[in-house]
């Protein structure tokens, strides 16, 4: 079975990278959210921003794994990669990776929950969203 | 007299910040380090990380002046501009806004220096580098 | 006249750090925020999250004024420092510092204003803050 | 058999949290590196920025679990715990929390390599830091 993919370039920057030269690794977390944004607003086309500021709904990280393989250096171009592993009822597991050219940098898996944001309970992915991500995994199969 | 201005759009980020829902001031300063990656790389044409890294030439800030003139929120799109003001010997003067549409949001000078990365000591702008910059400044000029 | 003087000590640590191997000079204005926010708790003795988070009142930064001096390296213990410049109707100007040992390594001038979270509008100092400050300054110069 | 734990109080900043108010994940693992970084200077009486600056030996993390179980906001004191798990041939594997009073917020796993900073190739643990892991592990037991 295929999966969706949906991926992006990225520029590690001097910012992200450490006295030893390389990304220092908190910084790939901010990236693959960076990531998570722009998969709801060009994958999904549900716009991240509108999601959190106007639907009031939190997206928080309960679990994350990951593994880094080979650093990454300042002015590289990398490949963020993200997938939907599983679509829970009150969580989505996304399988994220950093890759340049073939060489893994970056694998993880993350969960997040939907929450209402005023309460920071957890609720049921909203419809809105189950409905967009259901689609982008079949359109994507197709 | 015409001034050369390099522009890149750049998309407010859930990173970026605050729990007031706003940029967090400090980011605007890291979104404008990577301006100025990105005119290394493409208004100058020398590669930002070649400069650093293999060059081994350093460009610590050593003065910084700042207007915050209005918030910007997460998903909103600016537009991040950068021009020379003035070519020292040993130093190069940055003027650097940040806007969405007609609002300036943030203005700043930024007094960067080239200094030997081995040392941290100051070195007159290399040629390779002033060459480039009198290059952006007539080019766009024209 | 003498002028009241908070000072904190702080560790340069490794996320602070760029790849050349010194503070990245976005961190300080970082530590800055921490300065200001251990004066709120235990200079003005107000609590920086209740102000923000109870009080509603925002605190964001509009003018910044720097000179980066001297770099400043991983495992250093640096003094920061802050000082009340003035007291305006809707603005706080602070002087701000980080020395090591007799050397300045950054100095700052920070306009911050005073604003209804909920509106983002700026509002006058509220009295509450306004004493505290008044009675900071007295104070340390008693 | 009891296991040392070195733990340290930290202060939920401004700086930590997201527009949710609450921390923003990646910066625990900011904290968590600082967390090490005291247990090098205080714990191990190592100095971290020693070890790293002075020896070349770097610290990369390869492999992390994380669980966020519960939020942190903005102006709340946690205690961030770290206990070694396995000191392993060329690895060190640390289990670290986040609590405040009685509720864990966030237990984490994270391995480090030792690693030659001039080659990013990794070493084995050398004799200087097994041998003060190992202390850590036998005075905190007595």
């Amino acid at each position: 079975m295929s999966r969706a993919v949906f991926e992006r370039e990225a520029l590690i920057r001097f910012s992200h990278c450490d006295p030893a030269g390389i990304v220092f690794f908190p910084q790939y977390l901010v990236m693959f959210n960076g990531l998570v944004e722009d998969w709801f607003d060009q994958g999904l086309c549900l716009g991240y921003a509108r999601v959190v500021r106007e639907l009031g709904i939190g997206l928080p990280t309960v679990a994350l794994q990951c593994e880094f393989s080979a650093p990454s250096h300042m002015g590289e171009r990398v490949t963020l990669g993200l997938a939907v592993q599983r679509l829970g009822g009150k969580s989505i597991t996304l399988q994220l990776s950093c890759r340049r050219a073939d060489e893994l940098r970056v694998k993880a898996t993350q969960v997040l929950v939907t929450t209402d944001l005023a309460s920071h309970q957890s609720i049921a992915v909203p419809a809105l969203l189950r409905t967009a991500i259901e689609g982008f995994q079949t359109e994507s199969a197709a």
